[in-house]
């Protein structure tokens, strides 16, 4: 089993925090929730997560689009049907035109995934640097121990 | 974008090679193949590979389970609907009680995708070291330029 | 398009109800939640209800299943992401070895689907007979207007 | 159990035929395939057979969709991976603005399931009557014992 840095296990240190329902469909012949499954999870709460911060004008314009370009998930524990998963998102590493998504799952009050995705700004030009605005908006929301 | 190593977009060094078909249901609002679904796609070509290769006596017996403990996905290009994808798989790093698969995903010729994943080997007492049959048969099929 | 019974649009009517969220994989191309990933949504509140109700002493006893024999599934309107999906869930006819589950969608307070499953009890010796103390759990949760 | 006409279990009856490839992610914690996995698995072969009779001039055009306003399901067996389903597909009931596609699943020579569907057609005017090129094309294709 590979070391994670504590901080990443801690959910006080993500910004954004939301409760993702399991389903049936999620289980597969183990009997535990399949990792395909959490990692649809993890996207569902992330998408939420970009919903909630666009709220803001950091919102992409007709024509922007925000691609993803790498996904990685550390599974922890099994997880199961029917308790739902609380999602604690953060933002990772701010490149020029791209950025991290840190995120962790938990369930009954136990980790069970690591999940750092990194996602691309491209404008209709193809890809571009991160405006101003979002850029901003995205510091606001780095994980804790990286501010 | 990242740069890769070269030889992980070569399909020549992958011991095993497998057509899998998309799905409408794959597709997402951007009208390409959503992320979550191409990560299915590598999954259901990563458990083939495994059926084919338990063929021989490298099968897990009764009460021990391979579980995946980590997968990360690069996505490179754009993935559609309905063209099949073709999926390389070789294993990469073997440890004591886990091993890497290393897999490539091809759509008209063109890669879409890299991943790699990491199965954790779990006898009914818990985690346990490879067995010496399935470590043989692992170190045959590993990416070419790691033999 | 055909015209429903009334009584199945009133949410009053249904012994069950529960919240299903809308995840992102449930979009497809047009924009709204694909008709598969509807039909597993009400597959979602199916198994939630059959939970809910075999915390009594319906519940089936090793070797025993309940298989689903057919669904029908009616769409009334487009559904989105990310609004909740109310179900409700009621039973209706009962056989000899088989039961109907008669389920209804709202989003935002408008009906947007209405689900017919057939399930067929099977003890480990093949299709039975459903047991007395099911068959009385049955009927307590029948479609309000069919009691 | 109910009673199906047997012209439906005869692949010679339908228009189109088409292998669908199972997923390790259609199994469910019973260790088949999934109700709601099937549907989808009818649901690519539909999108298939209507993207192969579209090649023709019965294409929509900007602003016009084909919605799916009921789906049934019979389930006749349990299917498994990773045998393919061979699915068949062809035209059942024409109405003025919608229309039928009756379907059948075979996996390893047995009927697993069929599954009758219902489209219906939108112009960017809203529900508007089938057009006379696409409804002679949907004649070509109706069930066998239909014609």
């Amino acid at each position: 089993m590979p070391s994670f840095d504590p901080a990443r296990l801690d959910l006080a240190n993500y910004a954004h925090q939301i409760f993702v329902e399991t389903r049936f469909q999620d289980l597969d012949p183990l009997g535990h929730i399949n990792n395909v499954a959490l990692a649809g999870i993890f996207e569902n709460g992330r998408v939420r997560f970009n919903h909630e911060m666009t709220h803001s004008t950091a919102r992409p314009s007709a024509g922007e689009r925000w691609l993803v370009a790498r996904v990685e998930v550390n599974y922890l524990a099994e997880a199961h049907f029917p308790a739902p998963i609380l999602i604690g998102n953060a933002i990772g590493q701010i490149g020029n035109r791209s950025w991290q998504i840190l995120s962790v799952a938990f369930q009954n009050d136990r980790p069970v995934g690591l999940c750092d995705s990194t996602l691309v700004y491209q404008s209709s030009q193809g890809k571009s640097a991160i405006s101003d605005i979002l850029r901003a908006k995205l510091e606001t929301l780095r994980l804790r121990t990286l501010r």
